[in-house]
């Protein structure tokens, strides 16, 4: 045998599949109607734009875009991110504070080797981001999942995990619930967490893609006032394209250098190539033009799922509207389980995501997730039809 | 303030800014002649092929190349360097064991995050690769440095690290030391890693770099007649250019799942972006033509080194001639500390890189890493003068 002087590491233990990306191979069969992805749609990724910075960055900067570069990030798109989330959330950042990074994904990978010790408290609202669960759990803390109204998480439920290490949310068109809190909310999470000491990492990959209004202020402009503690994290992958791998973390000053220093040791750096060439695309407001594309291209798609929901699922399954982000959230009738019914709903012809992963504790049964940004209108009602066939029938079989 | 609600994690510690950066930016100085980098020379860097490879990424493929994609990497790139591997190395190797990675140094972190454990002692070479020892820093090992003589790390001082989780070693032309191990040492090592059942971790960055002949077979291809276990790295940064940040993995199948599974937590791929470029310009054989001319200049490059140090290096410094690679390792005179002569070499006009850091125990103070391949011949004649002078003086002051 070759393989039996290796010795994994005990975090090693808290790696596993994702059950989502198992999920996701059995959609990939022809003919399946996936409302499972995670992903955006491919139509709004800015191709034209792309090449045009291409041909820049190699005619122009080719040595310096190829060659090793800073692990803080390309200048530049530092100073543009600063700049930008001054224009449209209201934040004051310095150049100094963003930290480029290889998705933000990595960012969470980052700020749990930083932050994490093994057996120490994470609060995460409940459901919550599988991917942050997947980048938080090798460093062995032990997840509270904070409990949630209609409004989002509780603020009491905040102030009762006092001595977490951080408190992780996504404030916008939440993924997976969709779920966008209110001004009024997000004030009383931050003098929550202010007054338990807990460090909120606000995570805001959706907040530009909202469809009537704009979200209210992230919780990291609204700290300035309150004098609570934040990280924020960004990304270009919903807006741009996720293909690039280019996210950044804006930290506090005292925790920068730490989470400089795991960046280099990660990956030395984030392909300066990816950053150059997203700053040529992004640098003269292209995005003032192009998001308003995506959103308006997402509100349909997501009126569209709406008329094919009411109109197909069984009485007892609810859903908000979202009035951002990607995804439709639903709560099953008591007594369906999801995760049972997904091979039932694959044979019918469509995929969904089951809740149950979205939990750090106390996972639920009776949920799902629907994505309504990559399947067109035609096929989303074909989908959504046969979802409503799979779930009446398993209604009509729980004995009353 | 606003920060003191961060706790930061027992294993930040282990997180520090690194000695070379800050040696770096010294050098960043106008009119220094910096023998200190570790970058490849931007002249290597094949823009024209770069610049055709995205027109038809971007022309045939841009929807699936901005997407995400999948964890383990591009399929027909990993299939490239299967066959690469069996071509040029004689390694048998599978596709579904190669993990592309972002950089060969993101390698690193995945493998601190599955093999390492707090305590556990992990073995290196003496000097070794800085950016592994702060690669696998934060995971809390104890190095534990081999005994080196002129050929390499010796067998029996391998044997005594029996219970080591791994032994970290660069075969060929070594960063920082240059050296390429021989063939007998290589299978010593080979038989002495088997014995004390250390796994090895063969990172090979600069093996293609080699001069008159190619280095020995890798470890790795001569593991299969020993029995041994080995895990290899490889990289795309001195072949092709290292802004992309391209490297992969070659697992064995039973370590593959879990350095997978901590590579999608760490950033869910690589951007596919780069990976589709990067098969663009390799598929057809780019390599086999391109790499004989990064040879050739820098074998011009290290000849012109060479003539400049035994033109200017006062008696008493010894070196090898690198066969391969970027680098000259030099050992000082007794008593000179190469550390504390940097600032002087600075003032002189000319930076390097103490040998210091490069040791992950007993540090030597009396050696230093000169980079042959990015300054030009003649300024490279005007750096080691200055540096022989610096060195001439500094003997002078040395009480007999």
């Amino acid at each position: 045998m070759h393989t039996t002087h290796w010795t994994l590491a005990r975090r090693a233990a808290r790696l596993n599949p994702s059950t989502i990306r198992e999920i996701l191979k059995l959609t990939e069969r022809p003919g399946i109607v996936s409302l499972a992805g995670g992903l955006p749609s491919a139509d709004t990724f800015p191709v034209e734009a792309m090449r045009a910075a291409c041909e820049r960055v190699l005619g122009t900067q080719a040595r310096e875009a190829l060659q090793y570069a800073a692990s803080e990030g390309y200048a530049p798109l530092r100073e543009w991110v600063a700049q930008e989330l001054l224009e449209t959330q209201g934040m004051r950042v310095e150049p100094s504070q963003v930290l480029i990074t290889t998705g933000s994904q990595q960012g969470l990978d980052l700020l749990g080797k930083v932050l994490i010790d093994p057996g120490c408290t994470v609060a995460v609202e409940s459901p919550t981001y599988l991917g942050a669960l997947q980048a938080f759990a090798p460093f062995e803390p032990e997840f509270q999942a904070i409990a949630s109204d209609d409004a989002g998480p509780v603020p009491d439920a905040l102030r009762a995990a006092a001595g977490a290490r951080l408190f992780y949310l996504l404030p916008n068109f939440q993924n997976p619930s969709g779920r966008c809190l209110s001004e009024p909310r997000r004030r009383e999470l931050l003098a929550a967490a202010n007054e338990a000491r807990i460090p909120i990492v606000e995570d805001n990959p959706y907040g530009d893609l909202w469809f009537d209004t704009p979200p209210p202020p992230t919780l990291s402009a609204l700290a300035a006032e309150t004098g609570a503690t934040t990280l924020y994290l960004g990304s270009f992958s919903k807006v741009l394209a996720p293909g690039l791998r280019l996210g950044y973390v804006v930290a506090p000053t005292a925790l920068y250098p730490k989470l400089l220093q795991a960046k280099q040791a990660a990956d030395l750096h984030t392909p300066g190539f990816n950053q150059r060439i997203v700053h040529e695309v992004v640098k003269s407001g292209f995005l003032r033009e192009h998001v308003p594309t995506i959103r308006a291209r997402y509100r349909a798609q997501r009126d569209a799922m709406a008329a094919s929901l009411a109109r197909h699922l069984p009485p007892g399954c609810r859903w908000q509207l979202p009035v951002g982000g990607m995804f439709f959230w639903i709560d099953l009738p008591a007594g369906l389980d999801a995760t049972a019914l997904l091979p039932r709903a694959v044979d019918a012809g469509v995929a969904f995501v089951p809740g149950a992963p979205f939990f750090a504790e106390g996972a639920r049964a009776d949920c799902l997730r629907l994505s309504f940004v990559t399947v067109p209108p035609e096929r989303i009602e074909v989908g959504v039809a046969a979802l409503g066939r799979v779930l009446a029938e398993a209604l009509a079989q729980i004995p009353n």
